[in-house]
């Protein structure tokens, strides 16, 4: 079978091995689409190295069905519908025990730190599955992970209906936050530098700021009254960002720190304390988050069409990150059932 | 009567003003003791020239008599013994609005934006009063604002009996936190540089930490069974301190800035993320932070022998903060009814 693995120097290779029967506890999943996310860039930038064993087939936001079921697990059949909240955990850790097993101490997460999704046939932990109800389109089914993570940094945020959040950044993962957040009842304005991001977000029916010719303080003031927003979430991954972020919440507003920052940032903590803020990191998510997600693509609150910019081939996915990487894509999928024209 | 005021440049003035009569709904205080604090420190440095208008009357922490009442003033009486909560709010601004009057848009900080208990009679609203019960000492009265600082802290770090805590910095207001959390219940450890405040902590019963010569993370997660903490108080105001705050605490777990960092600082946010920290400004007090911190001196909690380094006369003022600057007291009360040997 066809695999896509990251093998260093900013490379992927495709690759052809065999596939094995699941084993115990295991299935074997025919995967359908998979999509390609800031944290995969990383990966081929090498940033993560230093975690990452290669050659790494990669790949953690997917659909498929079920293609064999190894013995032990129950409740699943061969071609249902589903994708893989890619978390393993060691259930005996601090965290895990406090409850918190998705931020597990010694997490696994698949597809980083184990072999993900870019392969034909993939064996998971059937603790790992997530059904798809019927009607749910396989693309569409892909996009349950980042959905699932915009649905975790909305309910660590604790924002109720009728409060005003501000997203700072309109890639795939702010895009979905101001979507989620607007779904549970928020009013909701996404800061994007990017112009043709801007019409997109603008298109979804959120005002969208240029944090170049917008006074964002002044905006924020008059939109919420003089109060400043109830939530600012961080999704830029930008240091200016970070450092904008406090001025543009209120007095007990919350700062949810959503984008990776591989380095320390500047944080106006005399802000911090003037206004009592709340930062708070969001990682990840919990399986409540992926249920909900699951819900909110069924019920059409997820606008697949506009999120999915387009749909590759396997032995296209190197091309489709040089496009990611240079914004000129919201999200891309690879169909790993397709065969590529150059291959 | 005779006043202390910061005139500028560094420099404190003795003042020979007549008193007045209070206005309707104020007191005038007979002011018994007041202390000398951080901010008062950095007034006299000149870091608040922006906001402070000179001559400035300061001091905020404080105990004293009612000496006289004032029209529409009801439930008080001169002889009274007491202490001010130092904040004055406008009610109106969302903040006010919101419930969270102590962090007013607009607040009044008495004793920074309008005069303070350095006078030996100070006319004061009604409504800051704070009655004190009998058998508190006037000068352990004057330790009721600090301690309502740590008891503000505490209750904001939402701190349960049985958790671990980590004060960085072991100057009076880091102290009192420690105090407070393990009246609270909570283990409590404090990191402090200087040797003389590290034997003070270990007198009171706390094991400190040298942060020069200690590993702090690897103390902590023997200490805490690899878990970290479950809050950790920023006091020191230290760049490198903020920088290792969130390396002590544990998944979820708690850092509170109470600190006044005047220029931004760097945070780890990677680690923010990784262990879904929260960082948490915190901010003076409310009426309950007093309320509680009265019956902690009442209870005989906080040991004013130890915290009180020694008292002083209005006129060594200026000598006293020179000794708070070289880290020789903990905390200094001026004892306002006394002539001072120079005057």
């Amino acid at each position: 079978m066809r695999t896509v693995a990251y093998i260093g120097n900013r490379r992927l290779e495709m690759g052809d091995v065999e596939s094995r029967p699941p084993s115990r506890d295991e299935v074997r999943l025919r995967v359908a689409y998979v999509g390609l996310c800031g944290t995969d860039l990383h990966i081929l930038h090498g940033s993560m190295d230093g975690r990452v064993r290669t050659p790494l087939v990669f790949g953690h936001e997917m659909s498929g069905t079920i293609d064999a079921v190894g013995d032990g697990v129950t409740g699943w059949d061969v071609g249902d519908t589903v994708t893989v909240m890619p978390l393993d955990w060691d259930g005996t850790c601090p965290a895990c025990r406090a409850g918190n097993e998705h931020i597990c101490q010694h997490l696994d997460f698949i597809g980083i730190d184990s072999p993900g999704a870019l392969q034909e046939l993939w064996n998971v932990p059937a603790r790992t599955l997530v059904r798809m109800p019927d009607g749910i389109a396989l693309d569409a089914a892909a996009l349950v992970e980042p959905v699932a993570v915009a649905v975790h940094d909305v309910r660590r945020s604790e924002l109720v209906p009728g409060q005003k959040a501000v997203v700072i950044g309109g890639g795939p993962i702010g895009v979905l936050i101001a979507i989620v957040a607007r779904r549970f009842g928020a009013d909701v304005v996404v800061v994007e530098l990017d112009a043709a991001r801007r019409a997109q977000v603008e298109g979804l029916g959120f005002p969208a700021l240029d944090p170049r010719t917008t006074d964002q303080v002044g905006w924020v003031e008059a939109w919420t009254d003089g109060a400043g927003a109830d939530v600012v979430f961080e999704v830029s991954g930008a240091a200016a960002a970070v450092l904008g972020a406090t001025n543009l919440a209120k007095v007990r507003g919350t700062v949810v720190v959503v984008a990776i920052h591989p380095t320390p940032r500047e944080v106006d903590l005399q802000r911090v304390f003037w206004r009592e803020l709340r930062l708070l990191g969001a990682r990840v998510y919990q399986r409540t988050d992926f249920e909900t997600a699951v819900d909110l693509i069924a019920e059409g609150a997820i606008p697949a069409d506009l999120m999915i910019s387009r749909v590759v081939s396997m032995d296209e996915t190197q091309a489709a990150f040089a496009d990611l990487e240079a914004g000129r894509a919201m999200k891309i999928l690879v169909d790993v059932g397709r065969i590529g024209e150059a291959s």
